[in-house]
């Protein structure tokens, strides 16, 4: 598999602290979207010279979950990262160590929750922490945890997110890293679909981006048809970020995070009654899993970001990886120069 | 008045679509902020190479507005715009009327409303017509009234906004523009607190910017001590976007257009008891008016985008122009060259 991956040498045009940091040739990680982000879409990322995580999600609390013993081994020897849903794995927590007792991924990613409580063993096994967080408190908390990376996920991501935006989430934490903890990779996720969105993220201060919603539209996702369908039509205005879903079918979210997904007969119902959703908490446990299992997507959620107004097509991984790196070298007109920005005090003197 | 202006040559950086329509120095526009955009603000950026508006705000419908008629005597001579609340300017109608017999603004930018029943008579004084929209939607109401420009606001923006975000909103609206009135400019709103925010905005396909909270903090600003000190203590995660506010002091704005603020005693009691709030419409009306009239500002709002974490400092608007684009510049590392970037579909062919 090694000589398989030496084959192939995608071109660097952006070079960054995180490609030199995890050896990559573009500084593009593919989210570990819950469902969606199995082996093979992970594996057609890291293959084009990003890196792909595989959705660790809910740790295997939730029915119908890729099976990390199935997906995993489609990427051996080849890099790879795992993310999880940190609240639930640590209602599960020997779902990582079992996994790190077979498989050596290039990094886990956590979000939503406190990451400290993991952040020891990995540090053992000197497997590199990403933490994705959604304010400035909550990457203090990173840090603590010596995190490799902080992913500063704006409220324009599709699924989970919080309620801070990327545009300014990104320079504010490129400022408190550059004080605090000036190691500490940094990259921007949310609302981030093609070149410009990537250009914009590393002049904002962000060593690379994750990607999600632009991976649920291609071919290696794990994507049902009858949502890809919607996503392609959709624009920007009609998707909603709301906590009604998780309380109408029972997931223990806490309420500073919210879902985003595309507007559907469920969310005009029900997007902006969120107490009352909260009142009648998991009583459309069983129809809600019986529509996702249906892909009947007027009732089960299309979670996807903001920016699904910039997707019309479903390509290759390898293809969206190309087109945004050679747009935002482009943009950046500066080739192959190195970036790594730092904060605005430092530029301003 | 003239020569004054003659006298004062700001050496430009960036040029773009935007900077060649209206003569400018500096692709950046100060938002006409109800309140908090007087005169001497929007001289000062005029004066510095950018253009300066006036907040008309609510159109003489609250008390204690900025009275137009002493603000813009300090612009004679000056480029300048005014901005009002389209839904309040259609209530008083007669307020735009008197201010085009006796002014010529430079540009008249209007915000949440329809703007087509006001296209017409800015077309026949041949004054340009700025829209500053939330959404698609909204953006495709600003070409039918043949807007010379479109504000593309993200919620990060500090007061009254939508629920999209500049990120995404930004080369979503230039795509669209690209498509169907490639003529019609594009400004980007919302998070922008400096130079990296700047480059990032042309990156995403804008010709510039329009810039509000970060010139709340500037020595021209009408901006209250007490809410300035606030203002530079706080971060990022201190605001918060709401309509309870403005249900709770009597103003009939539609639920589509949220408030942001700064974290305060209020908003801790009411920014999530929207609908609660709404039940007692005008209840706080005296309260809060008075807690404004005494700059308490645990009862009254202050107005500010996410940026604020971004905000360490309150100098001249010269100042905050200067060093937004002296960034700017060195991160796009293009000296003079010319920007306006086609939308997507043309790069990726």
């Amino acid at each position: 598999m090694e000589s398989a991956e030496a084959s192939f040498a995608p071109r660097p045009l952006l070079r960054t602290r995180l490609t030199a940091r995890f050896g990559l040739a573009h500084p593009i990680l593919s989210a570990p979207m819950a469902f969606i982000a199995g082996g093979a879409l992970a594996d057609a990322v890291s293959q084009a010279g990003g890196l792909g995580l595989v959705g660790g999600g809910y740790a295997g609390l939730l029915p119908g979950e890729p099976e990390l013993y199935e997906e995993l081994p489609l990427l051996q020897g080849r890099r790879h990262g795992v993310g999880f849903i940190t609240w639930a794995l640590q209602q599960r927590p020997w779902v990582l160590d079992e996994l790190l007792g077979s498989f050596t991924p290039t990094c886990i990613m956590l979000s939503f929750g406190d990451p400290r409580p993991f952040a020891q063993h990995l540090h053992q096994l000197r497997i590199p922490l990403l933490c994705q967080v959604q304010t400035l408190q909550q990457a203090r908390l990173a840090v603590e945890a010596g995190a490799t990376a902080i992913v500063a996920q704006g409220q324009e991501a599709g699924g989970h997110g919080g309620a801070r935006s990327t545009l300014p989430l990104v320079p504010e934490l490129a400022d408190y890293l550059a004080r605090q903890s000036p190691d500490t990779l940094l990259l921007a996720a949310g609302g981030i679909m093609d070149g410009r969105g990537l250009a914009a993220a590393l002049l904002l201060g962000a060593d690379g981006v994750v990607m999600g919603s632009r991976f649920v539209a291609c071919r290696q996702a794990r994507t049902a048809l009858a949502a890809l369908q919607r996503i392609i039509q959709a624009n920007g205005d009609e998707t909603v970020r709301t906590t009604a879903i998780d309380a109408l079918r029972g997931l223990p979210w806490s309420d500073v995070y919210s879902y985003r997904v595309l507007h559907n007969a469920l969310t005009r119902q029900w997007a902006h009654r969120e107490a009352e959703a909260r009142s009648m908490y998991g009583s459309w446990s069983e129809r809600y899993e019986q529509a996702r299992m249906n892909q009947d997507f007027d009732t089960a959620a299309v979670a996807v970001g903001e920016g699904v107004g910039l997707i019309d097509d479903a390509p290759d991984a390898q293809a969206i990886i190309q087109r945004t790196v050679e747009l935002a070298a482009l943009l950046l007109g500066r080739g192959t120069a190195q970036y790594g920005l730092p904060g605005k005090r430092e530029d301003l003197g």
